[in-house]
């Protein structure tokens, strides 16, 4: 990368809100020169004192449901209130593409003009795991620059919905009225982990829909186990179109925070995920190294191939790599 | 272990349905001894091809729900009809006991006598990624050996209902009646991954409480994501005591393997098993390399709390131990 700085000045520009040096430490802790995230990880261990202060909120949803719309809508109400806010995704596809889910401004066209507004697309990286981590440290530069929430958007697809559940305070699900097509592209075991669900496009003729769902999803959410935080995750129902119900969700979520600052789950939560965050960063490292053997890749995926089918046990098959 | 045989000698005694050495395999594949992994191997790797043939069912429930009697009850059923079944478990809990769940064989009087019923106690492990690769291995012999239905019990503590939804073709939640104090102990994103609900202790002045419940959860079910496979999850009432709903459930669990293996849903997910079985491993065995280091252990414990209490960043928690 031309032009770095000293970590100082990347530092103290975070530090003041500088949007411009904020965009350079990110990019250069996506960067996999060994010397940029050097100096990445000069930036944000000198940055760490000054982040975990935001609301850190996920919001999930299968496509079609209206997540960009939602997100405009709600950023908007955010904004409007003067809170700072900072936009991240985590996008499965943009590991094939290149390309990246908030890659598209033009999707939020109103937030990305906002002067309180920061958006920032997906990073590309080679496994889902990387880019969460990478996820993970553009949240704690985002907070270091004073954004109060950070909301990071995910599309139903593989484990990205756990990942980013694994790494907010507050998860909340996007879903259309009506139990049928629309929940074909949702992973099983996604509902349970929500905090909230909002039924959106609530507006028009399908109001009446959504009100029904509603009642019906929150006589579902009953039956869930506990959370075990003494909150009861609630379905609401929301139109990006008409803001019905955007500040009735904004509202939920500081009640979420209060009730879990109080009784100590929100520090608890917190602390679970950085050790999570650790243990899946060691993984990740031990797995590269392992990887990085010449051929290594090739082997596996021959390997791979009698696993699969049942020719060859799972001992044998590491057996084989490792000795 | 004294008085070893040859793999000749333990795979023709397994293959011809001896109980003893059958028996005395699995403790072959416990043990930690690099001579009997090795003797071990050789076995499983005899056998693999009299592998796969048996219906692999999960059963899982939080404590208080019946499950050794539902399972006496159950097997009693299958070994009426001529069903050979074995019986394993995986009990986080033994890790830390030595003990195991289905050690104590008083819980299940007459299944433990019955000829056509073997139960094998959870293996004690260090981790519960081991016990769950020892009890896939357990599971591999014991279809060698001839068993038609394998059983897998799961306590609801920890990631042990996930690990054994991994390894079978049907993962059955027994609940009670109501929805209140005893979800407590279950686990969130469970329900989802059930392939049936079983409403149990459905009898005596309890029956119509069970009826209300499987309704509400009838409902609850039409609200989740599908399974993928053409399955819908249902949900059943029975009684150990009076037997009822057994018979329904063994029958579901036919038509559910009729449906999966016609459509190929069946394969599929065995192969999926079959690669996580690989991966998982292959991560365990990597970790286990790292962590024999001398000294790993405790400078892991020292700088894990560092990252809890978010003093220090991943990347250089990371970097210190491997560097």
């Amino acid at each position: 990368m031309r032009n770095r700085l000293s970590p100082e000045q990347y530092i103290n520009g975070i530090l003041a809100g500088d949007r411009l040096l904020l965009s350079r430490a990110i990019t250069l802790a996506e960067s996999r020169l060994p010397s940029d995230q050097a100096l990445a990880q000069t930036v944000l261990a000198g940055v760490l004192p000054h982040t975990g202060r935001a609301v850190r909120i996920g919001i999930t949803g299968v496509p079609g449901v209206g997540k960009s719309t939602f997100i405009e809508t709600f950023g908007k109400h955010l904004t409007g209130l003067g809170k700072k806010l900072a936009v991240l995704a985590i996008d499965p596809t943009s590991q094939r593409s290149g390309g990246s889910l908030l890659g598209d401004k033009t999707r939020m066209e109103t937030l990305s003009v906002d002067p309180l507004a920061y958006i920032r697309p997906s990073p590309a990286g080679d496994s889902l795991g990387g880019v969460a981590h990478r996820t993970r440290e553009t949240m704690l530069l985002c907070e270091a620059a004073g954004f109060e929430v950070i909301l990071i958007e995910t599309v139903g697809v593989g484990q990205s919905e756990t990942l980013v559940h694994g790494m907010v305070d507050f998860f909340l699900l996007l879903m259309l009225a009506g139990a049928g097509d629309e929940l074909q592209g949702m992973k099983r075991g996604i509902m349970e982990l929500a905090d909230a669900l909002a039924i959106t496009k609530a507006d028009g003729d399908n109001k009446a829909n959504a009100k029904r769902a509603r009642v019906e999803y929150q006589n579902a959410l009953h039956l869930f186990p506990p959370t075990g935080t003494g909150w009861f995750p609630p379905v609401v129902t929301c139109s990006a179109t008409t803001g019905e119900g955007v500040a009735d969700i904004r509202a939920l979520i500081e009640e979420h925070q209060a009730l879990t600052m109080q009784n100590g789950s929100h520090g608890q939560r917190r602390q679970l995920q950085q050790l999570d965050w650790f243990r899946s960063y060691l993984r990740q490292r031990l797995e590269q190294q392992f990887y990085a053997q010449t051929g290594m890749r090739e082997r596996l995926t021959a390997i791979e191939e009698q696993v699969r089918s049942g020719s060859i046990l799972p001992v044998q098959a590491v057996n084989s790599l490792l000795g």
